[in-house]
């Protein structure tokens, strides 16, 4: 499965307006807080490895996982390992994290309005302390379709009344670091 | 709450019917697999801390926790910190770790047979290269109750044929370890 993914900052509002001209389907809006961690052993900058926290809250409850992602394994194709399990409970997980020597480096803040146009998923970020971005996301299962997907994902962006060239390639979590 | 436990190593079948004449009522099976973790940055058996993940499975299904036990804050009373929470899958927990940098020091298995008997909770446990021990325990709530839940549970040992003397106070870690 490959994933297809570009990301451009973005006026919501306007973009909303767009959708809803285009006869996007709207699907459920998430918050997300992501709180990454530093780990007393290594320094994960280095390392290019990631722990994360999330706890997402919707119409549906509550809910937390945790997330390692290794190094990577390949520069070319950016591949990595990455385990990913949910947790009873967030805080309690980050009680254990904390006990064992792992701090709380940065916690990313967003709200997620997602959509579903022409089967590309919009999503509409809010991203507390870093702006407004809108990504447009698919899964395509062979990686002769990657380039193809690329394209149509610029073209809901063009449809949007967005630039594809103003495509973001830092995370939100470097975003916030940064600002 | 106070929690008043004793173990002592017992024949299983013999305390089962001892349980049976005694009218004990008989509570679900479950087995346990407990994976304790090796720290890539501490001495756990030094600084006296714990990291386990608990596999539970019984009737009702599988279960996972992840348990964290912090150093002793005070040898008078043993108490300690310690943080648990439920993982939906245990396995992919412990990828996590693993990636973390801990390691599986060991795995202590049992199959624990529960009963219940005059407010106390009887616990037949067959542990996997370790031996079968009985557990007797209940809670109190105020610290001048626990003498005598402690006599109470001499008591019913006494009941069940097993002698108060020969009380283990070494972890089933512990026993595993040394054997």
């Amino acid at each position: 499965m490959y994933e297809v993914e570009v990301k451009v900052p973005a006026d919501l509002e306007a973009v909303r307006d767009r959708l809803e001209a285009l006869g996007a389907t709207r699907k459920r809006t998430v918050v997300q807080a992501d709180t990454y961690y530093d780990a007393p052993h290594r320094s994960f900058p280095e390392t290019d490895e990631a722990l994360r926290i999330r706890r997402e809250s919707s119409d549906g409850g509550d809910e937390s996982r945790i997330t390692y992602k290794g190094p990577l394994l390949d520069d070319e194709s950016k591949s990595r390992e990455e385990f990913e399990t949910g947790v009873d409970d967030g805080e309690t997980m980050d009680a254990v994290l904390t006990g064992l020597g792992f701090e709380a480096a940065a916690t990313v803040r967003k709200e997620r309005e997602r959509y579903g146009l022409e089967g590309y998923t919009v999503t509409l970020d809010a991203v507390d302390d870093v702006g407004e971005y809108v990504e447009v996301e698919t899964e395509v299962s062979a990686a002769d379709e990657v380039e193809s997907a690329r394209e149509g994902a610029y073209d809901v962006l063009e449809r949007l009344d967005l630039d594809p060239d103003d495509q973001l390639r830092t995370s939100y979590l470097g975003l916030l670091l940064e600002s």
